[in-house]
């Protein structure tokens, strides 16, 4: 089924213990597309300049990715990030980042997309992401993702956007600064009280949750030991997450449950390179053949 | 089947954003026992001084723990400890200490416990831990706990030490430190390289992996929201662990992987209360259910 992902494209630079890579490609809706691609047909909307090179968008036309919401804004420039991990990677430094086009305005979502049934709002604004939330009430599900930086900045604008959002992925950090709870089971559901239906808390090596107000489903991290760059998990994670509901088309318990265990193993392979190369060699066998394994890692008598 | 811990007795006061505990029963061996006689018969070997008052150990008495091996040393004190736990009770902080009948010798094992097949060694000085183990050479398994000061302090000795144990249980600081490297797995199987058949990391609100040269199991923990003192968490995992091994009297993948999940269970008990009080309440039925609840969040379709 129809899936819309709004979110960032860009240019990013990234150094970890593994080496660097510099001006390679990066963004939410990028690393979102290409995994939620692996389950179903996406559609990409965001912005970049007109000094973005559209080679570095061949992996995605590879793939089942409408590029229709992709806008090309003359005299703007991509947006650019430049991240550092150190030692167990847990965290990005960032060093720089250019705002650019992403300081501008959203890009539009074309008329052709208004009836997605699924929808993704990556990390933004708030308020632009409400806007987007708006424009799609026709949709089945809406989820969105946030950060610190609204929490503290903009708290009053994300509780408007939580009331009218289906779901919410967040990190760890994020939920407990949410919520103010220590108890991740706690957070989640304090944030359930702000207007989700679920919430799914992110904890990186540690795996994620899923709270509801009729479940509690916890998913360990595919525990891959080839970590070279975490960039871009998060997204590739809600991307699998989505990518495997609106390839269901179906919305309860079971589909959440099997969308989580779809996020934690596509975000394992993002890990095991710089940017999308990684993933972008990736097809639903390899998928499948993880899920097998974690499956069984989680196995007792 | 026989099972024997050996290990600390203390007397506690413990202070959590849910109130102070003071004077009460606590120590390795005591959670140990507990946590274990929920499965099958424990022999708990530790000191205490002069100074202890028996009635403390009644909710022992009222369960399968053989007490042979209590030594009540005269004209000594019994080990004290007074911890803070504050915020999210991730870490305990000391806010001081007696050793008194600890900084002296090991309790000696009676000759009627020497037959043990099932042998835990709670943390103590590797030296003294080795000295058990080569006391207890005929048993089927023997497994240590250790922490950072004998990391950081007693290297050598605690290699040697894990040269002649089966596994070791740790907590996944202690395990980074140990093997030199972030990641779990990989930590977990440099550590095999030093001697033990298996490691146990534990990782507190996240669970618990098990590493051993031909598996790889990843145990979540319960997620009780009642969380009041993490004090004996660990022992209480280590007790239920070896307790369910002992009882299937059976040491391999499947047994290793139950109990891991019996782990899991117990120790989320023990954080409903001070001191024992919540554990002391728990029986096997109680376990079960719990190990229910917990199969039932994991899965996924």
């Amino acid at each position: 089924m129809s899936l819309l992902v709004t979110g960032s494209i860009g240019i990013d630079t990234v150094e970890t213990p593994h080496g660097r890579a510099p001006n390679v490609l990066g963004g939410s809706a990028v690393y979102f597309s290409l995994a939620a691609s692996l389950f179903g047909p996406v559609r990409l909307v965001g912005v970049v300049g007109d000094d973005f090179d559209h080679a570095m968008f061949d992996p995605l036309r590879s793939r089942n990715i409408d590029l229709r919401g992709l806008e090309i804004r003359k005299g703007s420039r991509t947006f650019r990030w430049h991240g550092r991990y150190e030692g167990a990677m847990n965290e990005a430094h960032t060093v720089d980042v250019e705002l650019n086009v992403l300081a501008e305005r959203n890009a539009p979502i074309p008329a052709e997309f208004h009836d997605s049934r699924y929808v993704f709002l990556a990390n933004t604004h708030p308020t632009l992401q409400r806007e987007c939330a708006e424009k799609m009430r026709g949709a089945k599900l809406i989820v969105s993702d946030t950060m610190n930086l609204w929490i503290e900045n903009e708290l009053d604008e994300l509780k408007k956007t939580l009331k009218i959002v289906d779901g919410l992925v967040l990190n760890e950090g994020e939920a407990r600064m949410l919520s103010g709870s220590a108890h991740l089971v706690k957070a989640g559901r304090a944030i359930l009280d702000l207007g989700p239906k679920f919430v799914v808390i992110k904890k990186g090596e540690n795996g994620s949750i899923l709270v509801s107000r009729d479940d509690l489903c916890m998913m360990p991290a595919f525990p891959t030991t080839n970590v070279v760059d975490p960039t871009g998990c998060g997204d590739c994670f809600a991307g699998a997450f989505m990518g495997h509901i609106a390839s269901l088309d179906r919305v309860d318990r079971e589909s959440l449950r099997a969308a989580m265990g779809r996020g934690s193993i596509v975000a394992s392979f993002v890990l095991e390179s710089f940017s999308i190369q990684a993933l972008h060699r990736v097809g639903i066998a390899d998928v499948n053949a993880r899920l097998a394994e974690l499956r069984a890692m989680m196995q007792f008598a």
